[in-house]
């Protein structure tokens, strides 16, 4: 174990060795040039465009420093930025990497970061084309990733229309309730099956993809703050409404935790964040034939878009009431 | 003047909102889709390879949140990450922005951040494609800036030849005079002739792209820590080294400032950061035809790369020592 001292050329290094051959291989065909020049350039694919987006992650505001091992902070920030590309429709490319670290966690820590960093990297075909490094108290991140998807394929947000079938994939909740129980616990996180997708969350790429090279979603997006809060934003960039089913739902059932944290799995999925599903909508033509499950993973149509601007949630009894904004807002949420 | 609880949405208008519809009819020629979709598409030109770069920008590393007016921030983060466009000799095409701040900082201050920020990235070309916000108790700032050059004209660190010359551009070390002088000052800094450069830098994009264009640099970097932290990564790079003439090197000259804090300002252009000026090297037959300046700018040969990886810094009556790197790193530099 290694500790302080280094250099920003010293954690630079650290960053590219151990990247192995496939990794350099792979990049080679995406960048041109990498870390260690003033800037990195990417040869875009011709017909293409391009995605960019980028995502904080920062301690204390999306994660723990003393709770969530390095290897899923390391994942999970990567992971994050790539459900935006997921979001479009995209295929990720490259990505950059902004970190500022205590000098005291320029050794074990930074080793097991860049280890969950390079597996997430690895398993999204998303290479390292860059970034910058700095000293801080605070564990800092920013990833900023580069995308490509077809030349008006996007998947937007605004092209929802009334009539269209409101879908979610995966199951929704799962990765609020793993958060809880990691800060109920005492001591660091433990990889589980009800921490893991709060842990090691899966963008869903190849859904993503796939809804857009056969044109099957009229908008889309990804649930990182919460449904009660990303389906609002999806109905005002489309200029209409919503009636979603809580019956529906696909949340998490039989959990003796939900019971034991006193939650409802319903708000669990209503106002939990950091589930990365995808939220879409399909033409009801379409509709009728989109399968109920993608690669394994379930595809729930959950509600209708309405012409009436309004979010109307709709309970099992078959009760009415306004959609309430519950989810992460970092700037309205009391901290 | 408006304060506080502002949501996430709220601060996106107010990044939105007084572009004006120049900025808006620019943007929709570089982006397809810009802020308020889970990314931004950006449309890249046929030929050319796409530049990637970001930057840090942190109160209390970079910048003083007592110290330094918002609108320089605002200025200097997008100025900053610009410069490393330039040092590849390309032209920015559009931004995004990573902005976390105290719900305290969403009025007045965040208005006059803006400010400064449309200011630099009207007068470099660069549009706003989009971001991330959220709330910090410090503000911390993240711009990555996405450039094109044409394929094969990218200016690397890496050509540095033996016997080709070596150029700065502008005068050291004035930068870092302003930020000693902001320092030592009551209160917030006043932006004159000997601030300006600290707080208003200026990327070298149109020398950057007049060097790549007509392939007279082999290689350049931007002086972002300091020629003696600089340097060392060029010749490093290019695998040579370099022999450096003091007595030529465009230093601060007759300012009373520099008695008056008690420095030197060969030290000044030696280990200090944020000039932002280009550091590049000539072929010989080259430099004999190099001007002494670029529209107005001063173009200084100040030594040679040479084929021997030492680094020698000759002063005005021909003693020699090797380069101390002095200039600032922040996991080295105490703090």
């Amino acid at each position: 174990m290694r500790r302080g001292n280094l250099t920003e050329e010293g954690i630079l290094k650290k960053i590219l060795t151990g990247s192995g051959p496939s990794l350099s291989r792979r990049a080679a065909q995406t960048v041109t040039l990498g870390v260690g020049d003033d800037a990195a350039l990417f040869r875009p694919n011709a017909g293409l465009e391009t995605i960019l987006t980028c995502d904080w992650f920062l301690e204390g505001t999306h994660f723990l420093r003393d709770k969530h091992p390095p290897d899923s902070v390391g994942w999970k920030c990567l992971a994050r930025a790539l459900s935006d590309v997921a979001a479009m429709g995209g295929r990720p490319r490259c990505f950059l990497l902004s970190l500022a670290l205590p000098a005291t966690h320029t050794g074990r820590w930074l080793h097991q970061f860049l280890g969950g960093l390079r597996r997430a990297s690895r398993t999204f075909d998303c290479v390292l084309a860059g970034g910058d490094t700095t000293r801080r108290n605070e564990i800092l991140i920013n990833v900023m990733v580069v995308g490509e998807v077809r030349k008006g394929h996007g998947a937007l947000r605004s092209r929802a229309r009334p009539g269209d079938v409101l879908y979610v994939s995966g199951r929704l909740g799962e990765a609020e309730l793993g958060l809880r129980i990691i800060r109920r616990g005492k001591g660091p996180a433990r990889n589980n099956s009800l921490t893991s997708k709060h842990l090691y969350p899966e963008p869903r790429l190849a859904l993503g993809q796939w809804l857009s090279d056969h044109q099957l979603a009229t908008a889309m997006m990804d649930l990182s703050d919460g449904l009660s809060s990303d389906l609002p934003r999806l109905c005002a960039a489309s200029g209409v409404g919503a009636r979603i089913e809580t019956a529906k739902f696909p949340v998490v059932q039989g959990s003796p935790e939900i019971q034991r944290l006193g939650i409802s799995s319903l708000l669990l999925a209503l106002q939990g964040g950091d589930d990365y599903e995808l939220l879409f909508t399909v033409s009801h033509d379409k509709a009728a034939e989109l399968p109920r499950t993608f690669q394994g993973l379930a595809l729930t149509p959950i509600g209708k878009i309405t012409r009436r601007r309004e979010l109307v949630q709709v309970d099992h009894i078959g009760r009415q009431r306004q959609l309430q904004a519950g989810g992460w807002d970092p700037f309205r949420t009391p901290r």
